[in-house]
């Protein structure tokens, strides 16, 4: 790829994860793109041959700038409670801190995309979610190997209320734009690791 | 209004608000309505004036479905605890006992909506969901008042934490199509009213 194709690409994705975090995959379309971009919509086509290419390679791009963002200073924490506090601390409100103009994209897709039939943007969003669970549980797992959290517990059940901890704080935060919305989130999620035995205090 | 005028009206806002909860507001225009209804375009005018007046009046319509299949019966139990524990239990998948194709249609509207500009719709959602949790929140007190829970909660955070439970029940159920989301959900609401002090058992 020449350097001038590369830039308008990177810049393209760019513009299109903006919308992406304001407006849901509703609000992109490769006509938006090419208006919000300056350029013709077969321009555009030469980056991306359909609205599903260009949705699947935003979601990526967002989970790249997620990786970024969250998991890998997260990652710099010590093993067990601390990466997974880290990685908490890391994902409440991460879009706006990498510069996004809306909310998680991979959030809004879940709700947007619930009851849509199967196909390859919903399959994706599915692929993602499942990735990020993932990733909870191994540092829930690791928590509780490292004794930071009993042995009693249930790493699914930890990752599913984390989860609705992370969908609270975004609703709050964002739709009802409430100045709590973090505290809240915090109160709930260390009351979450004391039920768990965390005896590590913030 | 003559009958043959409410019959057509309320098959519009059945038909509407199935698509409302499987769609999304993106998914809901005029257009759309009049061809899932066999109607003229200029038919469908007759009843709703804009894309904005049909929203609004699903979103009531919505409201109602909520109130009858949620509120009303729980209502009918005893004051404090068992109220809210009733509320919790008609409101996780309403929807779906409703007959709806789809999720919660406010739900998926504070996701849809959370970083659009002020505006009727929105403005409407961010009543329907301050009422919502107005009306938990008097339940969550009324269950203090009763000694059903500790004196020393903070109803608020009682009202946030189970907004968590909720988006997360309907992520999983609907998004993940997990068969273990009612459980995840009532494993998360017991350990919510324990931390509250709630001494009666399930």
């Amino acid at each position: 790829m020449n350097q001038k194709r590369s830039t308008t690409r990177s810049r393209l994705l760019s513009l299109g994860l903006d919308t992406l975090s304001a407006e849901g995959l509703a609000g992109l379309t490769l006509g938006r793109l090419a208006t919000d971009a300056q350029m013709s919509k077969s321009g555009l086509f030469a980056h991306f041959r359909s609205k599903e290419q260009l949705q699947l390679e935003l979601l990526e791009e967002a989970t790249k700038l997620a990786d970024a963002q969250v998991v890998a200073p997260a990652m710099q924490a010590e093993e067990g409670l601390p990466r997974l506090r880290a990685l908490f601390a890391k994902w409440l409100g991460w879009s706006a801190r990498a510069g996004l103009r809306g909310g998680c994209p991979v959030a809004a897709a879940i709700f947007e995309l619930d009851d849509a039939e199967s196909g390859v943007v919903r399959d994706c969003v599915a692929e993602l979610d499942a990735k990020w669970r993932s990733l909870l549980r191994s540092l829930a797992t690791d928590a509780i190997k490292c004794r930071h959290l009993d042995r009693s517990v249930d790493p699914d059940q930890i990752v599913w209320e984390l989860t609705g901890i992370y969908l609270a704080h975004h609703a709050s935060s964002r739709f009802q734009r409430d100045p709590q919305a973090r505290r809240r989130a915090e109160a709930a999620f260390g009351a979450l690791l004391r039920r768990a035995g965390a005896k590590i205090s913030r």
